[in-house]
């Protein structure tokens, strides 16, 4: 099997997610075409994407939903568990180690990290919490594979470093500034608000004059 | 002057950021060589993306980099005065109200709309707060051109048809859902955390075997 281009993983994220909200008609098909009306997508590039997964059994009803996500379940270990865990406990970050989107989705925030003692003190929260210094002790120790970053970003390459060093796979990252990694198998996203804000301005201004 | 592709659009939105860092030492210059170092692209895709800006005039020793901000600012209006919202002051939206990253740049939050009249009585903050049904009235009158939502999914699309109808220009939204607008030069950056985590975790699984 080889390794599938970042557009193609995307799309093949978007089909499954929207695939998870028709859950309750079970039995049921989807063509190409609902695909790619529902998810703005050419036709094409979706059957295309489709077809990296294996036998999906296109019929002329359209793809099993069951089996459609059967094989996105198998080929990304989606559905499974995946520890999580928040690093910087200022406004963003206690509220996304509170954020119910996560209590009740795949992505179950283990841990808590801030540099603050007296912070860690102070937040209320089931989730356990944890002083930065501990991160990559913690991380290998609890088997935390993925990172939500919101720490000032003169320290967020530093805390990536120590996230990496646990054994993290993937960091999604609020600090403005953009987090590199060289490390194989280890992927990051950059969500930095005011720069999407300057690129939608950006693209406001990019008339045709 | 045409239209340019997001791609450019982008990665001018990274020099430009860039650029402004560099911002104390003036009269200097900046190889397109440095850039691409600095950015990790092509020096080759830099020169063609400041190519559309008009003349730069690289010498020997690069690009002015009081000119190249210049060519910038006069492209994108970058550096005046966007004014902003926030819609939806639950635990991330009231977040993003007080986040210092805003108070300095060019995204002013100059408003702030919640559907609960109690949220809207109970937050302590310097921003104007109003009730969600205002959102056309107010965004038309204060002259708001980009708003971030913070809003449940089930009522996202209702809430950006709103701003869009007020004049909204520019939309970054974290409600985990999909907004579409058909409407010409009205822009929209989805920024779903728990879909990013799903992407990142997908290309974890996406390994050659």
């Amino acid at each position: 099997m080889n390794r599938l281009p970042l557009p193609t993983v995307t799309r093949l994220c978007n089909i499954y997610e929207l695939l998870m909200k028709l859950e309750s008609q079970s039995g049921s098909f989807i063509s190409s075409s609902e695909l790619a009306l529902r998810l703005g997508i050419a036709a094409h590039s979706i059957r295309k994407d489709i077809s990296f997964l294996g036998e999906a059994g296109n019929t002329g009803a359209g793809y099993s939903v069951e089996r459609l996500k059967g094989l996105l379940r198998e080929r990304f270990a989606f559905g499974e568990e995946k520890r999580t865990c928040v690093v910087g406990l200022g406004r963003i970050g206690s509220a996304i180690l509170e954020n119910s989107q996560f209590a009740a989705g795949e992505f179950k925030i283990v841990a808590g990290f801030d540099s603050s003692i007296n912070r860690l003190e102070t937040i209320k929260t089931d989730v356990d919490l944890f002083p930065a210094y501990q991160i990559a002790e913690i991380v290998k120790r609890l088997k935390i594979n993925f990172a939500i970053i919101a720490v000032p970003p003169s320290s967020a390459q530093d805390i990536a470093d120590r996230l990496i060093e646990g054994g993290i796979k993937g960091i999604v990252n609020f600090a403005p500034v953009v987090i590199r990694t060289n490390k194989d198998g280890v992927f990051v996203k950059n969500m930095d608000i005011a720069g999407e804000l300057r690129i939608l301005s950006a693209l406001t201004s990019n008339r045709s004059v």
